[in-house]
């Protein structure tokens, strides 16, 4: 599946929950976006690929017309066409970011490439993100309401998106950005005591996974479990996954340029 | 090229100076775009395809760094990014007014899935765009920077872009949004008995073409002669053409009804 005639990208993940506050609804954070383009600026990486996700521009959206669930009924139809157009606003905010940054990012909406069958990605053309990647552009894409050949349309997420990328382009890393420090034994809102695993193996994973299944079903924890499923076969394939905190300054342009980072590394060994 | 397994589109072109200022820089009519979502949803066509262009938003940053012109610095790069995000945010603002006014509006960025060589279309990935149309959405393409095969990138107009999805589709009209009330038979600035031309063949046109061409070289004029260009080969085909001021109230609703309206017909015979 990978090319290995291409140089292998980074890709970084940027949560929904970093750049927009997930109580809200279409709430950015434009100052963290702003911090984490300077950042991006700044660590200069190559062969760089972003995907960020919805927070409470796509998923409030999707929610209400039971996007994910596919087309049911005509009314939802307005409701796809909301979902989609509620993320080109967040990525617009993103790419005014990056730009001004004078980072030669150029988005690329998920909607106008892919196509799932049950959710799952089964067509994804790439003609676009190679030709942007060769002449030294920064592709941007998120995730995104996207036409699916069993359902009509549902919702792709980035991670999915992420984990279906690296495998294709065969990238050297994912950097997940999230809004906590990494994986923890516990959940960090119950457990005071909680700490963050610094390094996983995926057989170790296996097992956290199921203690953190046993777990609270607080939304954090439902949402790392998701996160850990998508990226497994990524890891699987021995690329390794840096999972940092980008609600802190810093900590994804480490990650960025390699440099030692508070986070949990997931490798496959 | 044509395909005759769907059914017959309209495309509706939308011009930049219409639902912009051009003499101010990222100067949007909201105002104006809102109208024009009121006409389009009040007339419900099926079959609808919308182009808009760039006005203020996308024409004076490509010029900024001659995008159009191609690759030939690296400073340039970041300029191209700037120019295919300013047109997202028109398009933006244009989806907005489509989806709050109750439309299935889904928006396509035409660099997502246009390839040019040397200015003109070589690679168009509709799959998308007709799946959106099997479904029922309208689908919403801009004129963009693009990727170009022999110039690196490129500036794609939307009167491009409409007779190419024209030709392509079979539709079976094309209406024109500009911001005069049709094509006049001496420049309506400098000449006030000027008249509109009501019903124009290609042959008849032609003999106007020369005649503009050699009035006073006004921006209207030049975007006119451009404009009738571009049109040309689809009217060649038998797809007719219809000019109507979309600065006006209810030009566009009644063209896309089929009422007679106020304007230019430009026909094969």
């Amino acid at each position: 599946m990978r090319e290995l005639s291409e140089a292998k990208p980074i890709i970084l993940k940027i949560g929904g929950s970093v750049i927009t506050d997930k109580n809200g609804e279409l709430a950015a954070r434009t100052e963290v976006i702003n911090r984490l383009a300077e950042e991006i600026g700044k660590a200069g990486v190559k062969n760089l690929i972003i995907v960020h996700g919805g927070g409470s521009f796509g998923h409030p959206t999707a929610q209400k017309y039971g996007i994910k669930e596919g087309l049911k009924d005509e009314a939802q139809k307005v409701g796809f066409a909301e979902t989609h157009h509620v993320m080109t606003v967040l990525n617009g905010l993103v790419m005014d970011s990056l730009v001004w940054h004078n980072i030669a990012a150029f988005s690329i909406a998920s909607s106008c490439c892919v196509v799932t069958e049950n959710g799952r990605i089964n067509l994804c053309d790439d003609t676009i993100l190679k030709s942007l990647r060769k002449m030294g552009f920064v592709p941007v894409l998120y995730g995104d309401a996207v036409l699916d050949a069993k359902l009509g349309f549902t919702v792709l997420s980035g991670d999915q998106l992420v984990t279906y990328l690296a495998q294709k382009l065969g990238a050297s890393k994912i950097i997940i950005g999230v809004d906590t420090d990494g994986l923890y034994n516990a959940d960090p809102k119950v457990e005071k005591s909680a700490k963050v695993y610094t390094r996983l193996t995926l057989g170790e994973l296996e097992k956290v996974k199921s203690k953190l299944g046993g777990s609270t079903a607080s939304d954090v924890t439902g949402g790392m479990l998701g996160k850990i499923s998508e990226l497994a076969p990524a890891v699987e394939q021995g690329i390794p996954v840096v999972m940092v905190n980008a609600s802190k300054a810093n900590r994804v342009y480490k990650a960025l340029i390699g440099e030692k980072v508070e986070g949990t590394v997931i490798e496959k060994e």
